[in-house]
């Protein structure tokens, strides 16, 4: 049976959390009931912790952060026919409108009107239940642990950049950055078959998990792009540096493709005459659209090991703990906040 | 019977351009000796002729400008079977070789050998005569001038850009600049069944051309793309303006698709935050590949107008008028060179 | 203000209609009251008057055939932004789920819970009002008549039919059958920039319009289409007819397209050898999804002429009339039943 | 230095082979001579051994079979800049013209004109030495076997299926047939991402090895496929039987691919009104374009075995067993020629 109350971790001010007692929320016809078991840090939830905001997202009231969830089935709504309690799940955090033009186009990253977790005014998952519409819960297999069943999220966000890019077998891909984003991209290309997978970062730490992972390392600190000799059909940019973008494009081959992932400042230079002559491809990727089952799949079938990513645990009364385990300590990858733990 | 002697005009140095005689080619197996009817001044043309140099192309030694060129089969080579004798042309300037990944692959405009007329060390075709491997020689119908036939060329890059910018019916269409480039890409984008075409400049003698062939003009010296409340699902950048092209980027819808075809500076700044909210699509547009049968079609369909581009015709003596005509006379949008008048 | 009670005509069963009086439905949330202008017939709707049963479907309760409809807003239901009362409109007339992975991979015309007008047991539009979700109601601009706005809902099928084959500037289309489809979709065919369409027939009738259409007409009781030597890069197969069909598909260019579409048998020959030295893509073009504007710009712009193709105008009294038309007149090409009157 | 006699085994007519000593061809400008390490056996060749042609391709002169290559340069002719003698390669054995509108569209392998080995009147590679164009003859590294180089051309043909299919990470795949082309798909498909992969087969040994290789095997002497319950996004169809194929093509998924890969008779059934309500999309899969260095990458990285299908070894004296191997032993999967051994 489930609690009618739940603790939440709520983020009320910049740098101030506070765990609440909130209702359990019910599911509606057509929804799902999720306890949560795990749910990953992302740095956007850094970001609204440190600055209260996100460009135009403003935290103006009380916020439950947390977007990566993965959890159990706790009670289902009237209609729900996929799912039943019990079923272990990963929760995809946006709900978008389903009737615009971009969401009927199969673009629902794109819908304008979508409610997002951890996207002010919509809350997020650092909380013991949510409730989602049926089609956002996904079903994991057992071994999909809770963790890895959370890092579906980011994990997503790296095969939606994949098929941007039109990776494939055979591709060559530069990954530029190798936090956990580029982290799951180069797992994510080269569980599409990529031919070779480069990395690039001055973090040793996370270069040395990159090269385990079966990339190839570049430290920039100690050598550049140019001289590494790197050719990439794919740029998966990563990083959010300006100048480290900039040129990076310009070793991508003839026909290639870009994409921007990392979110840097507000404009980016890029070398128009290679852009042009080379018909460069650049594009963005923007959260991602039909990505759950293709990203299950790769790691229910060993492709993607998201575990390895996971550096902490935390509770829902170590939140601030997990938020600013990064800095604290430079071997950080992933820190989980475990509601129920 | 071909003459054995032609005059072609040649590029010495900068500013310095001479009527030579030269001999006329003779062509091999698998060629065609095409008689040339009239040449399109292409702002390359110019800059060669002002500057000595494009980039990296160097104008080292005398070199015959002109690519944009329709005539007629005057000869043809052993093994030649799709084209004879008296058959009217347009010429494809640029021949790949045919064997490098790009050219396999179906993208022989990025072949790194290709020999492009006019463009350093290659001949073009201000001259009587050229040879070319019969693939690149298109017969056209009679309905399509000689004229035409040469623009058939600018065409190809508008054709181009419509491709790679994916302009389909129901499209909404930004074309800056409206230069010959741009207007050929306004009355691509109307052939490839553009719902709407906005051309934005300042020459109200362009602007006004612009709307007679079925665009929207904007004068952007009187309004802004903003005020003037475009929202194209596909901007097509022949301005090479970088400030004019970053505020068009930031117009374009959700999902849309930007084709940097003008040539501007080394760097254009792009407004990242609104290209990854909006999963924009940018590339260039080098050239063209496969394109002449198309726009060959559109021409003798009579969706698109060439003839109504040409403000004056010149002769072999008279290349400098016409390499100089567009700022002489600001009504100037395409001068061509008829070697044969 | 509207009215409380409407007339609908009903069909009882095989071959027997009759027009009753009904609740004028009202629209909740989202929704929007339509009252219809014109509705074409289309052969769905005879066959389930001569039949009472289109494959699994059957007629096994009361009704209200025809889902080609046009009209006008009569009323909005709660949160409806972008229509008001006295707008004029093509109604879109299937509604699917939109959250089965086809509704949300922007394929929704192949969710297989859609709700489709005039399809058991989901009424239709012969009658004076219906109501739809907001998304599934277009506004159309005053240059298209209630006739053609009706008409958008073939058009849609014709211009599905096109993106499904890839039609683009410069092919060479075959349509197959100058029925009501094969008529749309030469013209659409046409405004998506195609060089050449021929249609095949047997109906003088319709071969003279699809000639007058710009279509080259190949009368196949007369000469072969092998014959005619047609040699298309898309077949849009609107026959129905199998060994045409055989026939048809054995014509196609390397690499081309095929889109069947006229409903045939339970079976269709391919020329298997043929399909695969020639790397066909054969596949099949159910409704449509995403067309409306498309369609609507195609009109609107003068491009496609829905208003050639009726033929009979219709009251609800006289549904029955409209059913028989194409059968007791062959020069019928189109017959529209007009509630209002 | 190169000998300048060699051996070939030579189809003299309908189970007539001998082997002669022929001149060893010399690399002409831009060609290389490639000593033959290992050519696999394809049912192509057995079907030429046994019947004297392919459809209309008849064996009139003697005939060189064998077209699954790999071996070493022996030596290069001018121009030549990529490879070197000693260099352990790949040949792909196709030469298209380059020129035609296929070839120039990045389909090479549809082009009418192309030269490809063993299909006359081209001579293939069970010989001691081949020329070939550079761009066909594609280095491999040191842990591809000389039997994977030359199989590597089978692979081709999965890879390409598998890129004509769609098949990418998180697909649903179902290959009839588990023959060498068929086992080939599997491991193509796994190495492309599939989330599953089915294969159907009666050959106990054929479905053993296919489970071996990642798939589930299914035998339809026991069961029918739609008892087994499969729903494949992709179909690659590699039994050439039409009824198993009708069949096959009714389990597939909406919006699913299916490709033509086995060859049957001249007419295959298809279900017309399923494949046109879940709007599938067929095709056939004929060779292969820009596939080797993709198939290079996969033996390279471990994704594919090649070395696994290997069931036999021969020399030039014993081509006929080779050819006859599959009929004697029905554990034969691939048997491979060795000209050297």
């Amino acid at each position: 049976m489930t609690a009618t109350m739940m603790r939440a971790s709520v983020l009320l001010g910049i740098g101030d959390l506070t765990v609440q007692e909130r209702a359990v929320p019910e599911p509606g016809p057509g929804e799902v009931l999720v306890r949560i078991g795990s749910v990953g840090v992302c740095g956007s939830d850094i970001h609204y912790y440190d600055r209260g905001r996100i460009g135009s997202y403003v935290v103006n009231h009380p916020l439950v952060l947390g977007h990566e969830a993965g959890g159990e089935v706790a009670a289902v709504g009237a209609g729900v026919t996929t799912l039943a309690p019990g079923q272990r799940v990963s929760v995809e955090p946006g709900v978008p409108c389903r009737s615009c033009p971009q969401c009927l186009g199969g673009r629902y990253n794109l819908c304008p009107h979508v409610r997002f977790f951890a996207t002010p005014p919509y809350d997020g998952a650092f909380c013991e239940y949510v409730v989602m519409p049926e089609a956002f819960v996904h079903a994991v297999p057992d071994n999909v642990s809770d963790d890895a069943a959370g890092l579906i999220e980011p994990l997503s966000v790296a095969v939606w950049a994949c098929r941007r890019g039109r990776v494939a077998p055979g591709s060559r891909v530069l990954v530029t950055g190798a936090g956990p984003i580029g982290l799951v991209c180069v797992q994510a290309a080269l569980a599409f078959g990529a031919a070779e997978v480069a990395v690039s970062d001055v973090n040793p730490h996370r270069l040395a998990l990159a090269g385990k992972l079966g990339a190839r390392a570049i430290d920039v600190s100690a050598t550049s792009l140019a001289a590494a000799g790197v050719e990439p059909d794919v740029l998966l940019e990563c990083s959010g540096n300006a100048r480290a973008t900039t040129d990076a494009i310009a070793t991508v081959a003839r026909a290639g493709h870009v994409v921007l992932i990392g979110m840097g400042g507000d404009e980016l230079a890029i070398p128009l005459p290679y852009v042009q002559d080379h018909e460069l491809v650049l594009t963005g990727a923007f959260r991602y659209a039909n990505t759950w089952p293709t990203a299950i799949s790769l790691v229910a079938s060993g492709r993607v090991d998201l575990d390895v990513l996971v550096t902490g645990h935390y509770g829902l009364d170590e939140v601030e703990q997990a938020l600013t385990a990064a800095r604290r300590d430079p071997t950080t990858v992933k820190a989980m906040v475990r509601p129920g733990s």
